[in-house]
């Protein structure tokens, strides 16, 4: 490896390998997206896609495959499937979190209105079914209609468990397995069952995924609070305003004194929120050193995503997923 | 026939022949429509589709199935499959139309909230998607997937063709086969399909189903103005009231004088709606002889419907398919 390419990160490196494979599925996307009678369709769309996404979640389609050395083109299709449930989703989101920004722009919810992102949202999902039945692939068919569930029902977990300081870790993991990880490992998963892979590496990419996923949201929601370094930057508080108990926070309400346990009562059952009170908070869990602990649990699922490539064929694709699952959680470091 | 017999709806006989069928189907519903780790799903789902709604499109794919000869049981799964994406469009529709009634109750997005009533819808669009996956039919997965993206397409197309004078015959046609003929005709496709019977009966039962939709929606549309009576009822003019452009007021901004087309611009461009102006619509639409010539063609729907049937087996189940579509359009009669 050239110092040039030591210093590009691992999901810049994985582009750069998968590049020519991931102009097929740009190509395909934007195909797809048209709608011949609904303009307003692609427009909304192009707004999300264009926006300069990672394409993280297609590349680990692309990338499984791959490494399990696929010669077909259906992961291309299986890929754009991936990208356009992620982006389905992540127009419901908007709505459902009533947010104003997405990858720096404002949303489509804001731009147009929340009707046209359901109902495009829901036309992604449609058109994203459409591609995988193309695959011919019963077994693809079944992991992306578990994996659709699996995120629905995350997402309604969420709502309910928000405010409700009984959240526990167990229901954190799942909401975060459905709302993150269940597209990430089916994402994994359908690669390498495409590529017709024996059982123990389908099980293998499933676990990769999974765990990184798992990952990839607890460090999200550690930088929320802005990481490890407990500084306030520019989007820090964003699930304390919403009232989200997420992994640093549960940690904390789990060993509050009387008098935390009725600060957070206040701040997050209540949404009783002041001046001050998440630099509090924050103290709060610099305290109980519970962004360490939450760091400590995002990095082993790091190290259980790595573990699991073992499996899989040695090649520079799989040392650039393992780098992939450092790099996920080197973001706190 | 006896006389009872006679006297009963065509939906009821047909609720009566399909009995144990629709048992079946209305248990493996709510077992689907149960959820592990979210109970906001169940609750959500079930004021909906226990609020008593006729559940005409399963009993479409019931009957298309059984009419076909099949004696096997994914017919269940597909008539849930249908009443699942039903429901999702419905929440989602709600949503779209801030509705706050459905079937005479408060609809989900007032019980609970907006939220709730994507994430549910989006769940039960893929417990839909797995149901399917379970016929193991490619064929089938392909009609369904195809619906939802058709539906989905007309539910945008109606979003932007609303409040723009534009909208004629043509795109009409194609929202109400979006949103309504697109799943009748899936329903009855699959049933056929399901069956394994020959190409040119899987075409007639599509043509049923889509002509049957269709003309369901003119007969619905033309209902929100009263019918062919021009009385103003309850729930007449909700339509009006949200500028949507439906075929009796299409077909009167094309025959409009002048000072008419100012009228049209004012009430459904600019929504600049006064006391009384709804029964000016009316009055234009009755001196144009719009709401006959709507109806008109709603009874040529149900007459294609009926005559698509002539290629399939006669018995009791054509019969009573035939007496559908005519008692669709009787209730504008």
């Amino acid at each position: 490896m050239s110092l040039d390419q030591a210093a590009q990160k691992p999901i810049e490196r994985l582009s750069a390998v998968l590049a020519p494979d991931m102009e097929a599925v740009n190509a395909l996307i934007r195909r797809r997206m048209a709608s011949e009678h609904a303009p307003r369709i692609p427009e909304v769309t192009a707004h999300l896609v264009e926006a300069g996404g990672k394409r993280l979640r297609p590349m680990l389609t692309l990338a499984a495959a791959r490494l399990c050395g696929y010669e077909g083109d259906h992961h291309v299709r299986l890929a754009a499937t991936v990208e356009f449930i992620h982006t389905a989703t992540l127009l419901h989101d908007d709505v459902v979190d009533e947010s104003a920004q997405r990858r720096g722009r404002p949303t489509a919810n804001l731009l147009w209105d929340n009707k046209s992102s359901v109902l495009v949202g829901d036309y992604l999902f449609a058109r994203s079914f459409q591609l995988m039945v193309e695959t011919g692939s019963l077994r693809v068919l079944d992991i992306l209609a578990n994996a659709s569930a699996t995120i629905a029902e995350g997402e309604v977990l969420q709502l309910s468990a928000a405010q409700d300081l009984r959240t526990d870790e167990g229901i954190y993991l799942k909401v975060i397995r459905g709302k993150t990880a269940a597209l990430f490992s089916a994402a994994t998963e359908v690669g390498g069952v495409i590529a017709g892979v024996a059982e123990d590496k389908v099980q293998a990419l499933h676990t990769y995924g999974d765990s990184l996923g798992i990952a990839f949201q607890i460090v999200d929601d550690l930088l929320d609070y802005g990481g490890t370094s407990a500084v306030i930057g520019k989007n820090t508080g964003d699930d304390f305003r919403e009232r989200k108990l997420t992994l640093p926070v549960i940690k904390a309400v789990a060993k509050a004194t009387p008098a935390e346990r009725e600060f957070w009562r206040r701040v997050i059952e209540k949404g009783d929120q002041r001046e001050g009170d998440l630099e509090h908070a924050m103290a709060l869990m610099a305290r109980h050193g519970t962004m360490d602990a939450t760091r400590e649990e995002a990095l082993a699922w790091a190290q259980k995503a790595k573990a699991a490539l073992s499996t899989l064929p040695h090649c520079e694709l799989r040392d650039l997923l393992a780098d992939l699952a450092d790099y996920v959680v080197a973001r706190v470091n």
